[in-house]
């Protein structure tokens, strides 16, 4: 038998803590399965004295991150403190160098300096596994480094943020604002105390420029994703999705365009009967659209302490095996520089909904706005305050009047333009609202 | 650089020869990918002369399965025969003799051989992929065997035939009986000429044999499934799953229980809102219960020559990558002989459709034989000719009137009993339909 795996763990959180507990609890699977045992030698965190309710009797506390990264007792670190910056990345970038694998659920960083950290694993022998970073759980990264190997990935998208998915699960339900179940969501622990990292959709952002790397050979680019967040969508909205057939969710998409990688994270219309829209909650689920072969679609759990660690226990088990994947599936040399696909350039069909300050003149005035940007219409209804869907050509009310379009496959760049005219005749009331549609 | 991974292909239908196109056509990637060039050097199938639309130049012809195994020249023996028994099993087993890696598809030979395989895997240090045995190209293999190392597995369930599944969604969508959509999923090539084997739950119960063994560390035991297949199910169970909040589907479900692990294959009523409830078509899908976490759910292609050749490839980049699994997660001599859990101490809901002779007497016999088995009735409703429901105490017609119960949790057994005895009192006509209820 070979001598034991030594991990040393930076941070004690929930994630920490449940890892330390499960090597224990798993130890015996765990060395059934990956051919030697797996023992945590080392552990750090801010506070020594904090209880964490898991036994670190026997196991050394290190003084720092850096001295558990430069600790030859360890052969495998594990970093699950977070952030994208020190003391993390000094103490991973001193973990490669030494030749030891590192084992990280820290999306921030691998999104900013994963092609830095890859090339020290590379040059260095260790392996540098980031399952947890993305849909926890989820064998995501694990799907699309090792299980399409052999497989053109045309697009992948997903739902990757449950704080957002709870928010419009709940807003659609039960015809709640996005305030109210923002509120809800900070109660529940759902959401932060400040939650703009997820809503704005900077979180889901971090985990696709991660997912769109893995897919298409290209090196992290979080800078290339184009962002929105959910804190514009109204009930009214989901109404409306719900009447033509789809479901609003705050999608994470990387696709190949003829200009390029193309990633965008914007709430999005999917069809009620794609996979991606049954899923509800803090759920999270990721859809893989392969060269020749129907959609792969994974769904699980986000987030959560018990997710997160076996995800984190997978990659140690891997380190155990002696598997040395390369970080993003290809040697970093070969990743090529993602050419970022212009927003503007962005193909697809849109929802846009106006408010109408006198309907008899703003349906002609809309449609001869889009025409002139070559917009075909496929549908336009317009929506009393009562619920109700008429005709465009209903009797005009005083107070103004939702009009909600869909148009077929047409260009960003079309669509701000026509919204732009229609806006300057002054035909509507507020901001025009526009959610695009992403066909499965 | 190292030396390319010489494989050999023996069968040459639609997924050895979509194999050979995309490792000729992923050639650069897949280099990248494993860090070794991978080469088809040599193949064999029935017939040398047939057209199968891709290029053999520069390829030998083995003149027999067992001779390409043989064949010194090959480091990775790839099997797309199929079938449980010769050429394809001793051709493996030579193969796996002589120290090389093999790659199958073959899920009638997992699950009757495997064992025996992966003992010769482990012995000779070979490895043994066969990712495309189970869900083509969803990654269910790998998510179970590396994926969650570390996370004890409670129950793994899902729809692992397209041809059952594509039948029930069309029974479902278009009210059509099993036997008019069985004709038309064979005029489509969605089921076979001799449809036994998909629609009576063999193909399912193999492949569930698999994953049960890498979900708990058992041996594959395709023996202990109890199997029931889709060809009683009625028009009026779908309905009745509809208007009781249900979707009926064959389900392969694997479960950690007291009295060990049972392996059954059944039609199953299922929650409308769960994922699995949602997987229309021929597509498949896989949910994985891990202790402590939210369930996990693969959905996607489980069949088709592309969706396969897919697995195929990936499993043959993790040969070249110098990937060795054991064959079933862990070392052969730690696989459990599996306890058989003896269907008849099933618990779980039931769905019970009877056909009431003379609805006024007939409740309440039905009624009291339940409550003598401790069955407790979770509701009970007639369902009239024309479709409408209504309450037990309806008025009874002169023609037999279908009576539809749900139970609560109680035992196969107790079912058994309560419906034999309900039989006995001729009170109903016909054969009870019995549909068991799975929770997510």
């Amino acid at each position: 038998m070979v001598a034991p795996l030594k991990v040393g763990i930076a941070g004690l959180g929930t994630v920490g803590a449940e890892v330390v507990r499960l090597i224990e609890e798993q130890s015996r699977v765990l060395s059934a399965r990956s051919g030697r045992g797996v023992k945590v030698v080392a552990v750090t965190a801010r506070s020594k004295a904090k209880k964490r309710g898991v036994n670190l009797r026997g196991i050394e506390w290190a003084k720092s991150p850096l001295a558990l990264a430069n600790d030859p007792n360890v052969h495998c670190f594990v970093e699950l403190m977070g952030g994208a910056g020190d003391p993390a990345l000094s103490a991973i970038e001193a973990a490669l160098k030494s030749g030891k694998s590192v084992v990280t659920a820290n999306k921030a960083l691998i999104a900013k300096h994963g092609s830095k950290l890859a090339a020290l694993a590379e040059k260095h022998g260790g392996a540098l596994n980031y399952e947890a970073a993305v849909g926890a759980a989820i064998p995501v990264v694990k799907t699309l480094r090792e299980g399409l190997a052999g497989t053109t990935i045309n697009r992948v998208y997903g739902i990757l943020n449950g704080t957002c998915n709870y928010i419009l699960t709940r807003m659609e339900e039960e015809g709640l604002s996005f305030a109210e179940c923002l509120k809800d969501a900070q109660r529940l622990g759902y959401a932060e105390a400040n939650p703009s990292f997820d809503v704005d959709g900077h979180d889901t952002a971090q985990k696709l420029a991660i997912l769109a790397s893995l897919a298409f050979g290209t090196k992290v680019a979080q800078s290339s994703v184009y962002v929105e967040g959910i804190s514009s969508i109204a009930p009214a909205d989901l109404r409306a999705a719900q009447d033509l057939g789809y479901r609003v969710k705050l999608l994470g998409v990387a696709v190949r365009t003829a200009s390029g990688i193309e990633q965008r994270v914007h709430p999005t219309m999917v069809p009620r009967s794609s996979s991606i829209a049954q899923v509800m909650g803090v759920t999270n689920a990721v859809t893989i659209d392969g060269e020749g072969i129907p959609p792969i679609t994974l769904v699980g759990p986000g987030a959560g302490g018990a997710a997160t660690a076996s995800a984190v226990i997978a990659d140690i088990a891997d380190v155990a095996r002696g598997i040395r994947a390369k970080p993003f599936g290809r040697p970093i040399e070969k990743l090529r520089t993602t050419k970022k696909a212009p927003m503007e350039r962005h193909e697809g069909g849109y929802y846009i909904r106006l408010m109408a300050r006198d309907l008899a003149g703003t349906a002609a005035t809309i449609a001869t706005r889009l025409a002139e940007q070559k917009i075909s219409i496929e549908s336009i209804v317009q929506r009393h305050p009562n619920g109700t869907i008429d005709g465009p050509d209903a009797k005009s009310k005083s107070s103004p009047v939702p009009v909600i379009l869909i148009t077929y496959a047409t260009s960003e760049d079309a669509v701000r333009r026509a919204l732009a005219a229609v806006q300057a005749d002054k035909v509507i009331t507020g901001r025009p609202q526009v959610i695009r549609i992403e066909k499965n």
